[in-house]
């Protein structure tokens, strides 16, 4: 069986299918743990460094209510600017410092390589939520774990991804775990953004079918699964071009209801404008069941690398 | 009896008589409680959200002391720099988003309104923090805590309320509170902040005997409590006015001294010059202890909406 | 035996040398408990409150994860921004308020003496980590720990203090405590940063011997232990000055290998450029273990000063 003590967790590239496999089954237990009390006591007495050179409250947030639920406790800075990061020190020097202090770190950083960076000299395992245009694993792993829960398997699910495919950390990290399994993948974005070609020769080298378009709505009428992400302006050059497409990227319950039917809808959140609020009721919008499939997933990352599974 | 069990706490005005000496009840149990050891186990394994997109450290520690104090644990964030609001996010996808961490929210917010559009959409109950020039019921019932335990009662008491009446959130859900006693009020205050009238008329409509006067030494005689508050120079058009008047609202040693006997002094602190530091030694300055039974009426509150009383 | 239940920590100057040794053997302990389990069970319920006017990640983790290993709990703020004082409460109005909140205080603050205006009015002990160019006796306290760790005893240690002398807060507070010892201070400095003289003075009144130097390369061939600090552009009236000096003032590989067999080095960190990193793997490189110290000290100040040992 997969073994994850003293591993870290640092990119959705690490990952075999078995592991996966291992961390969802893990995530699971624990919801289903949960159902019946607030908390466990796996990691009683075990300190959760969060170490946010970069502010990203929700992933935070869900990481220390992942380690309270365990049973353990939690130190660490919300933004760089409170931390000796300011002072000069350099990032290897900080991670070694923390790792007096605490049993495991999660951090995110503006700068990709960050997580790897600090994983070479730290004495504890490194959780990496986000590091700049770089991974976001768990992000990727609590997308896996929704597909799993809301249509019960995901082999065969036809997944499409929306929005800004060219710069977007979670539909990198999210395909790199989908491409272990036999899914469909749609790209759906403006030229613009399209997914960069590596990836999309990645996944024919996995042999996963995809194919591109800038139609959200053409998507969406075999799409299982949608993925949305947003669309920002600073990515066009030219501003004109961006007012021009936005419309295109927006998904609308009208569009839903001329879906696929029993379409699941995803966002890795925060969402400004890419899902209008009347989406919400429809029973298939899983964008904040998937908040909360993000804390079983650092559950069970926590008490994996910690050894306590 | 008053039951809580997953009510949100939003404004003064939702209590009955009932409602509040309950809540007042289980505040000195728990301070009775605290005697003989530092915490309860009544919420253990249970988490508490602090929100405070306006910063507030003496409400957000005062709301962690009190969950600590029950037995439970905390995550947050002490400004909205650092929360996803800065990314865009409506206050309803924020709340969604902290309910799958947390199982009960204290919030507060700059903007009127908030923290009932937040209960709209939680599944969690939301205890309001102060939501802008709106409600701060936690305050107010600390507040009436304060007045029953220096003095032993509510009903009867004389309580003159100091300042900015016109903008002052804390007098407003104070009086709001006060309304279901026997208590005769009087209101303190430059002509420039004198009580809203929609308030003086709803005393009235509850048979509360009030009148209005610029004498603090006046009102200091005959009044049983003096609640003092802070005359802010931004609130006069004419900056003369406010050098003019700002004296006529300080408390000294003096003033109480020729006050009538027993005077109890409350503040909603922070104080700037309101009350001298020679005031702090007489022994009917109850303003730090108001302070601790903002802490017992949090546990209580917290412990009520848990249903862990 | 030193009793040290209610008492603040405020200065380094405090302590005997009996009470130097009471709280390393503290730490010691509780370097040793903590060997067999991740945490101690002496303070479950209590409250730890770390202040932090001033930001210092590291101190204020430090605290936090030493309360935490402890088994209590921590409330607080990382800078002032967020705290009362920015709407222009007195830090002794905070302290008599965070009094009702918490069971220990942890405080830095820019101003010197803070700590002991803090002290005045605090109910609950007060741990100074910090107060402007005044004193840090935690520090110097991991610093005795580490030399003690390190070299097995302190007595008989010619120990190296290096960097700028005249302003540097933490080897003041250092020399004050290893004046109850028999040891040898070099004093390693530029002329415009040489040690104050009130400081020689103390040393002799102590008969601790004293050397001062400018030879970084000197010092280090008979010293046991050598203390690094950081030399800082601001403190030059000329720029040229410190370019020319800077130089001298760096702890390389080269320089270690030329030096005393069995040299000990210390920083406080946060380093930036003082030593550099090919000396990180030399096996006398005790600075991220003098990290670890700064826990166990802080988790026997804790525990003494709530009477917990």
């Amino acid at each position: 069986m997969a073994d994850f003590k003293g591993k870290h967790i640092l990119t959705g590239k690490q990952f075999t299918r078995e592991e996966i496999e291992r961390i969802l089954q893990v995530a699971e237990n624990f919801k289903e743990e949960l159902k019946s009390r607030p908390s466990l006591d796996l990691t009683r007495g075990q300190i959760l460094a969060t170490l946010f050179f970069e502010p990203s409250t929700r992933t935070r947030l869900s990481f220390e209510s992942a380690m309270l639920r365990l049973g353990g406790s939690v130190i660490g800075f919300a933004e760089a600017s409170t931390s000796s990061t300011a002072k000069g020190e350099s990032l290897e020097d900080t991670i070694l410092t923390v790792c007096q202090y605490a049993d495991v770190i999660a951090m995110r950083h503006p700068q990709m390589g960050s997580a790897e960076k600090a994983a070479k000299v730290s004495t504890v395992p490194i959780l990496n939520g986000g590091d700049g245009a770089g991974q976001h694993p768990t992000q990727a792993l609590l997308d896996m774990l929704t597909i799993k829960t809301e249509k019960g398997k995901i082999d065969g699910m036809t997944v499409s991804l929306v929005g800004d495919l060219k710069h977007g950390r979670t539909v990198h990290a999210l395909v790199e775990l989908l491409k272990h399994y036999k899914v469909n993948l749609i790209f759906v974005a403006p030229e613009e953004l399209r997914m960069p070609q590596e990836i999309t020769e990645s996944m024919k080298s996995y042999s996963v079918p995809t194919k591109e378009t800038d139609s959200l709505s053409s998507a969406l009428k075999e799409s299982d699964v949608v993925y949305m992400t947003r669309v920002q302006k600073e990515r066009f050059a030219d501003p004109a071009q961006y007012e021009k497409l936005k419309g295109a990227f927006i998904l609308t319950r009208a569009l839903v209801d001329k879906a696929k039917p029993g379409l699941t809808i995803m966002h890795p959140l925060p969402r400004v404008t890419e899902i209008t609020t009347d989406v919400d009721s429809y029973e298939g919008a899983a964008y904040f069941r998937q908040v909360k499939n993000g804390l079983y997933v650092r559950m069970a990352l926590i008490a994996l690398v910690l050894g306590k599974v």
